[in-house]
């Protein structure tokens, strides 16, 4: 997205450009069914919009021309009808008797067209949510069409003309509105044959007006909170699957407990999904910013390689245990060693009866059975809900292989441990 | 969600403030339309909410600085004017005679933001529904703007002001209704432009605010019994593969059979999809819990150690068996042993004459050729729908390896069994 | 669905009992605001009523009994209540000058409870689209509500109370029916304090059942045709994509020409995917049916046991061709063998001049390069959209090993094949 | 899709059977209410409908003869009935003073379930929106009823029977249209009971109806534009994510960037996915067309055969850099080798103090670690944007054993590059 100086003046340029149309749409309907009225706003307006609509053409023609000939020809060919009826100055005809030539102002509302391309642009430039655009689009196109729909009222001699204008706009629009909102109160009702015709055909368009809002409300709806909505679909299945399955009610609060956690903690996303399709090097530095307290709190990392710590925080598994689980179990083989995130675990003799260490945010464990291939060498459990980053023995290897210093960092580590806890 | 007596006196507060705040909504609005009749209650409702409001200043000044400098900062320069500025005793201005001074109780009603903070809070802390929530909410919001606009249909002098209050109120929120709605019965209509101006814009917020309710609904409904309504979408798309490629009658009543068993056997839940995204220690109590049954019933169980029963259980694949179905054949060489969970299954001769046993509920078959490496000795057929847990050679192996004592034990059981057949 | 006759039998007795109670349902409310007109046909009504509530309380009594003492106890702690209050014969009270006594008659309408019971089992049972289903039961709770507000408008005097009792309904159901659709034709508008409270309340009642009608329907059409649906979105996916990368028209022709053959031959689906997860029986039987043309097409196959077709027809794999696509070339080393299931296919030189023979429906080919290890003996190109079932290498060699006649039986075919077309 | 001159004969026909049906819809009711202003057209019109009625049942006897005698049974058992009934010039009745009799020519509506089964068929062969097609079935039968609809009106005296008929008619469908619509002016209101039922029929049907557009529109607006919903969903999700882990804003800023840059050059779609699921035919053509640029430009494909053109491109696999990424390290082992789509990177020494050379679109690098199998001998940037083809090395390492040729004329390339840079 260039945003540069040049495209910042297109932008103003198409603005103004969308307002003098908008004013055009507004002003010239009315002209027609109040001649009288508007004589001298007219002209000052008149010209001011034949000004604009001149510049644009010019303009356009210019940027055309500057994407080079074959997009000049283009521009011949099509827009340039558009944006020149819209610039001849049919206002002149204002003082006309005869209607017909006077409806020939409506012909510079071709103009209408324009302003939808500007906003398609707008929309494929940003990615906000369409459904967002699309309603304000949709606003702004009913506002314009109830505008129409009330002169064509008033057109219709349908409202007392003998009041001022200003009252039979108001009388036309508040019929107007009574009617696309289907609400239809039925003080102004049609009485000509003509006025009839006409209100059976806005009582149509009312209702499909009506049902496209509501569609696009409906749309909109469903679009908000997806990642919540998704969560709880989730969270519903598996409440159905135990109610169903009869699982205690203690297991299951287990359960919608762990879902609450992964909520509040993570927003039920799983990392790994997320990051997935991200390039490796945004993943990377995404990966680094959110283990950067580990690094910053594992002192084995303290001064390791950029390299080093890439090549980790790239391989690490994050893994929930909830309180109580199981993280390690004496006697068995290890196969990972572990950093925690967030959350404590205590280290137990294979008994549980005593408690050697309790080790929180930062530290790390299992590097033992890792490095010795040895058994585990002693139970280690949550105490709470814990975020931990798994390093399978694969990685591992491959790390130690390829930064033997680091592996002689660990081993020290590990060596000093053991010997602490007497083991 | 720790909800300790300090949080829930919390919650209390919040809740005396909400309901101050609603009540605040409802009386100033009031008060200001019918100054006449009011002046008595007001002053006492003046005081109390005063209280309320400056106590909850101080409240939330308090919790603020509990938690730091920063957040104590951070209130000072924000929420404190909305709650500042709503514990002014405007009330003191009522029997002001200039009508903009009396306006200025309406100040009072930012607290109404306080209101929407707290029910967001709620809805963060609890994962219920969200529609429905997002419903209550909405209904809320709709009974205040009713209220707002009915007063503001008074205050234009659209109903009979010589009526008592009561009255006028009434005719007031019947208009307002009636509008919202959509249903426009048109004996209340507007009579001045002011009047008229506002219906109009009462009209388009109507019409919008049903088409948002619609749109909520539609939401709420999508998101009902989505499990069964998924279900139904693949049996349907089955059927219509079926009928397509003409299967004949019999096979697709056989086939809609078999989804219905699974439906009211386990709505459709594919067990290890659910339970695959559980943290182990989860997945082995639920696991446990399941097939509880089994483990149980079959005799070769008993008395095996939990690390056992553990291993085995989180390797069983379900599967089901319509009635009639080979589960083994004869002669076939054997991959898998199986435990029956639900159902009964008959142990046939080669030639399907003989019947030598029906096994049922809890029993297990098919170790044989798994342990003496020879082909299966029998065929097996369901005699109805079976819920069967199937267990690979692998595992099988694995744990015959890692618990000599029950390798032994199933040895004993399979050669017991061949001999009582026969075989 | 055991639809024995003992269930039928229940069937039956349920839908009595619902057909009774809807009639209580629409008499009981009338009797009260038409008493005068109502008293003879009330007895017998009454009467009749309460034999079936009664016998639909001992029939449900021994129905919870059958099925244990527990149900028992839980029957006549809970159902009991509702069932014997509608049993109460309280139409002694029509002709007591009391209104309220007789609002007690009333209180049998608690018995619509079970139809919302009876009707739910219904749905659990049947797996018809539950959309209709909820369609039909709003559409039968909206038609009873109706009935309620229109008793309740008569019951508030809003209509004429002296015209005969017909009358004064229709214009009650009427006047229910303009404001619950919220069309609000207004010549019926309530006068009186309560009828005014009482329309505000019919009004929100009426705007939120039609909000739930749209819902539901807007549910219902999001639920029809969801293949077509799918299949077209993925079309236009790719077409997006195509016009993106500005493929050749011709080239954006033939890919949306493929998807219409698939769409047409198989309404898009993979056929693999559909029967994937159906059991091992259902799929070899239904793989049979749809193979079967070719079973009994392809000579080979003539004579074979059933084992080795099911062995066959599992592993074969479908695979569309395009008009003029390459199925084999010459030379390239042959790793599968082809079974036309639809379409033809040209047998050429390597050159393409020579045209050796075509091949249709039934036919296969590309055994000769399997079976002899040696390269391609000619090129293969469809004449048109062919549906062509390929074996590959693996699954062949394990059948030829398994079935050393049936390769006997391929070797000969095709070296006869070999000599007739002169290679 | 075959349109021969035949097909379209057939296709015409139908649009002439389905536009006199549509007339006899209008027409026939019409003549019912206003039967003394219509004698002297309907009886050219029923000339006319007869003749194309009787035509219509000859040409599809003659249809369902041409496919064969099943047809023809099936034909005289079914359809029949309805073409016959439908040909019988029942207008010879008009003028009967029996209105029952005249009735009798409503019988020929039975036609219109013809116009049903064609647009099925319609449907059916072309694969357009399904939703769009509905809303214009759906548009039409709803103009049909309100005709019905509005007749029936007239034919219950509702209008004023004095009128002109062209009047009546107007006021009549003026009535239907502000039903219908749910507006309800209620200018127009049923006076006798007759009317009065009518009315509450056609509104239920008229809610309904609404209803049913509107959760149409709401389904055919959840279909616009899925691609960009999906999208923005993702978007949406991974920024949630961000925000939650409070990743720096310019870190953002790039995920951001970079989505930006995926939907802008390739509306968010990943090559392979879409094409995956095409025939390899199809794939290797569109895969061709998209890498042609690549193929033309790279000058090792210059004069390679088609055939190993065709084996790399179905290799290649697209990846996106971002300004300054690594593309290659020096030092590293080379695994792959990359052709540059779009975008221009830098080749740098270790100490990314020199830069060598910048290669842009067509260029390809990394074949030197590939063939000579050392370390990277220089580190790659990106300097944008870059969309990159890489293929590996064992894709690399078959393609140089079956084209010994190619191998050489890139080693050629490789050694020339290598002294260029003076490594």
């Amino acid at each position: 997205m260039q945003t540069g100086t040049g495209s910042r003046r297109r932008f103003f340029w198409e603005i103004t450009a969308v307002v003098a149309t908008i004013y055009a749409t507004i002003e010239i309907p009315l002209g027609l069914v109040f001649p009288a009225t508007r004589t001298t706003s007219v002209l000052v307006a008149e010209l001011m919009l034949t000004a604009v609509f001149v510049a644009d053409l010019l303009y356009r023609y210019r940027k055309a021309k500057a994407n080079g000939p074959e997009a000049r020809t283009r521009y011949l060919k099509g827009w340039v009808w558009v944006d020149g009826l819209a610039s001849i100055p049919f206002g002149a005809l204002i003082a006309t008797p005869l209607r017909v030539l006077r409806l020939l102002r409506l012909l510079r509302l071709v103009k209408l067209i324009r302003v939808s391309s500007t906003v398609n642009r707008l929309k494929s430039v940003q990615i906000v949510n369409p459904s967002v655009v699309r309603m304000a689009v949709l606003m702004f196109w009913i506002l314009l069409t109830a505008h129409f729909v009330a002169v064509g009222w008033i057109a219709l001699d349908a409202v007392d003309r003998t009041l001022p204008a200003r009252s039979q706009y108001l009388q036309a629009i508040y019929w107007t509105s009574t009617t696309l909102t289907t609400i239809g109160y039925g003080d102004l009702v049609p009485v000509t044959a003509s006025q009839t015709i006409y209100t059976i055909f806005i009582q149509i368009l009312g209702a499909g007006l009506y049902g496209f809002v509501i569609g696009n409300i409906a749309s909109l709806i469903a679009n908000i909170d997806v990642a919540k909505t998704q969560f709880r679909e989730k969270l519903e299945r598996i409440n159905t699957f135990l109610r169903y399955r009869s699982i205690p009610a203690d297991l299951q609060r287990r359960v919608n407990d762990y879902y609450e956690y992964l909520w509040n903690s993570r927003r039920g996303h799983e990392e790994a999904n997320i990051l997935d399709e991200l390039p490796l090097s945004l993943r990377t530095k995404i990966a680094y910013h959110i283990n950067s307290e580990i690094i910053e709190k594992v002192p084995i990392f303290q001064g390791a390689g950029e390299q080093l710590i890439r090549d980790v925080i790239l391989n690490l598994q994050a893994t929930v245990f909830l309180p109580d689980d199981y993280v390690v179990r004496k006697g068995e083989t290890g196969r990972e060693m572990y950093f925690i995130s967030r959350g404590s675990v205590r280290v137990v003799s294979g008994d549980e009866q005593t408690v050697y260490a309790t080790l929180t945010d930062g530290q790390f464990f299992g590097e033992i059975a890792l490095l010795l291939a040895t058994e585990r060498t002693a139970t280690i459990r949550a105490n709470d809900y814990c975020d931990i980053y798994r390093l399978d023995q694969d990685t591992f290897n491959r790390i130690i292989e390829r930064y033997p210093d680091f592996a002689e960092h660990i081993r020290e580590h590990a060596e000093q441990r053991r010997q602490e806890m007497g083991l």
